[in-house]
């Protein structure tokens, strides 16, 4: 079997890697050699070991019979999209890491895959090398899936890591992901959760059969959650995870979102630490299941990669479901989605807040402020008190979902 | 599609009832209809709403060419190993959660299968619900596998963590655990190991490609942990697990054993609590990735078989390797393992300890013992020095390897 690798960044190369280094055992798995034959590459990388199979140009590959799976590992939504949708067209399997193109053209690329009778596969788009997406679309898919809630996103699970375990700031917890390169200079994609909601769509299609496009999906980040509300939580015993989730109600639509929560500490998501990413899915049979691992990095993305290509050395079927573009209705208004919440609120009397907000639970408070944890509400009736408590002065310093 | 499942205990009743409950997602997902058509059973069962299914008869199954699965969900090495081949060899499928049969029988059954262009699924019988098997021997097969730690019985995790959290003896626990239903009148398959020395072979027939004989696993229980111990462990930053092991050595031979380990609490598994199970794997690319979820029940185990059968529904390719029988050389001698162990001595002067177990870390002991951490040793090292000790006097009252 021969391959192409599309790019000789940290993935494409981690991905040759793992076909050189295990190159033995994956022969005997397949019954004869899995051959890398291109890289596409535009650049010069002088000190890689690959350099003798860089290709310039798409069409080599493309046009050549021998390559039978394209490994795409480019990033970005174009020409990556374009190249995977040709290389389809021209019968050849892919295997991607991008969550973006999946997120974005999934329900394309999948029916062209289904249509030309190949395979089109992403396990490492979510989770990194943590398998999730092949086990919940075939180990689980006796199940009507209730809720999925991940850590999808390593970067902001190591700043509020930092955050709990040092007390760190969210500026000073985001310098330190930057030096260690865990964040990037230009951090907005994970810490806005714009990376994680790439994820939780997906998660969601397998789930359901439909994507939601990831502009309809109520995003935020982490980068309003202050040291005071970290330890806040911890003392209430709880983490402050910035999770995606997908819930389904009784009418059989469901919410999406990605937003920090606070998790019980009795919840295995808590736990969830570091880089690491955590999935927590809810079957209407299993129960709860968590799969936990590395979800980035070369050498666990080139596990997932690998995987996908091993499965389709070995002949398997495709797993994935046609997915729908959602339409309306599919997908609940968020301003119904109901949660208890932890609010931080200055500039108040206790007063006021108690006649808005009801039966909350008061918190010892730093000076200046008052904490409190609500009763369950919509984020409707939610914003329509935070209203009252700004016409009374008040000002929401902190406001964070209870999962 | 029409199945046939063996059996209507918990299993086989959970089975039939998730194929009813969700009845209408499956036949989506599969595209039409999946049947029961008969439910093996001789007794009779006046309140089961399957009655109408059920024949006394195997031949009358085997023999019926619209059955194209039959799952098996009896318990027990015989007659479930006899009709499971018989099935196979008939042609049909053959899906089950019977782990005594995969772990006596796995080689042939699986030779068998794959010569008759059959499946040989058994995914419901390590870990309960949990997808562990599919994931390890597809998503995970381009890694060199190299160790599975997993806390694979439910009773005896709950068993553990009942001593740790109300501070209970080990029969008193127990006798928690049979009050809920937890644990069987006779618990000794249970707290002697057994059921896990059967999931770790599994595991490791799959990471290997090797099935060793339940026989030759080194395998100890729990009923010699005391609550000393638990208390000990947790005040150093340890919880008693009763783990399966599979450690693979540089030279490609590899160890397993069942046996309790000090987990440390920053260690995902330690947090692993009640009947819950959960399964590490450490690939040489993936890193650590975890498993977790229920490890038993009708439902949960329903959902695995389920997902075999759609697996094999949706013209699913086979994905476990050929086993081939253990043969010498192939598992290492117990004796070389080599772990840092915590150790309750009793009728011994510190002294004695000292000059025996040499740099060991002395703990704060309970009157009338003292306890300690050695460094890392073999086996064959402790039998030598709990001889010497045992030759001044001292006695051994718990020992506990340390992860």
């Amino acid at each position: 079997m021969q391959v192409a690798i599309l790019g000789c960044g940290v993935v494409g190369r981690g991905t040759a890697d793992l076909l050189t280094a295990n190159a033995e055992a994956i022969a005997a798995r397949v019954g004869g050699p899995v051959t890398v034959k291109y890289i596409l590459e535009r650049r010069e990388i002088p000190d890689c070991p690959y350099q003798a199979l860089f290709v310039k140009d798409f069409e080599t590959i493309v046009s050549d019979p021998e390559v039978s799976v394209v490994i795409e590992a480019m990033g970005g939504s174009h020409p990556a999209y374009d190249f995977s949708l040709r290389a389809l067209e021209a019968g050849k399997h892919v295997i991607t890491s991008n969550k973006e193109v999946v997120a974005n053209f999934g329900v394309d690329l999948l029916r062209v895959a289904r249509e030309k009778g190949v395979l089109y596969l992403f396990e490492a788009s979510v989770g990194g090398g943590i398998p999730v997406l092949h086990p919940l679309a075939s180990d689980l898919s006796g199940n009507l899936i209730d809720s999925i809630s991940g850590i999808l996103n390593g970067t902001t699970n190591y700043i509020l890591t930092r955050m709990y375990e040092a007390g760190a700031s969210f500026a000073d917890a985001l310098a330190e992901a930057q030096e260690k390169g865990y964040a990037e200079a230009n951090p907005a994609a994970d810490v806005e959760g714009l990376d994680a909601c790439r994820k939780i769509a997906i998660l969601a299609a397998i789930a359901t059969g439909t994507l939601v496009r990831t502009g309809d999906i109520h995003t935020e980040g982490i980068t309003a959650i202050r040291s005071a509300d970290v330890s806040a939580a911890s003392s209430l015993g709880y983490a402050v995870k910035l999770l995606g989730r997908m819930v389904r109600t009784a009418a059989g639509e469901f919410f999406l979102m990605v937003a920090p929560f606070l998790v019980d500490k009795a919840n295995p998501l808590a736990g969830i630490s570091d880089v690491f990413n955590g999935v927590m899915i809810h079957g209407n049979f299993v129960d709860n299941v968590l799969f936990y691992g590395r979800g980035a990095g070369a050498c666990p993305t080139a596990s997932a990669m690998v995987g996908d290509l091993l499965h389709v050395a070995l002949g398997g079927a495709p797993y994935h479901s046609a997915w729908r573009a959602a339409e309306e209705g599919d997908l609940t208004d968020f301003s119904y989605f109901a949660a208890r919440r932890y609010l931080a609120v200055g500039d108040c009397e206790r007063n006021s807040v108690e006649v808005i907000f009801g039966d909350a639970e008061f918190l010892a408070s730093p000076a200046g402020e008052i904490q409190l944890l609500t009763p369950p509400m919509s984020e409707r009736e939610y914003e329509d008190k935070a209203t009252r408590l700004s016409s009374c002065g008040g000002k929401i310093l902190s406001h964070i979902r209870i999962l």
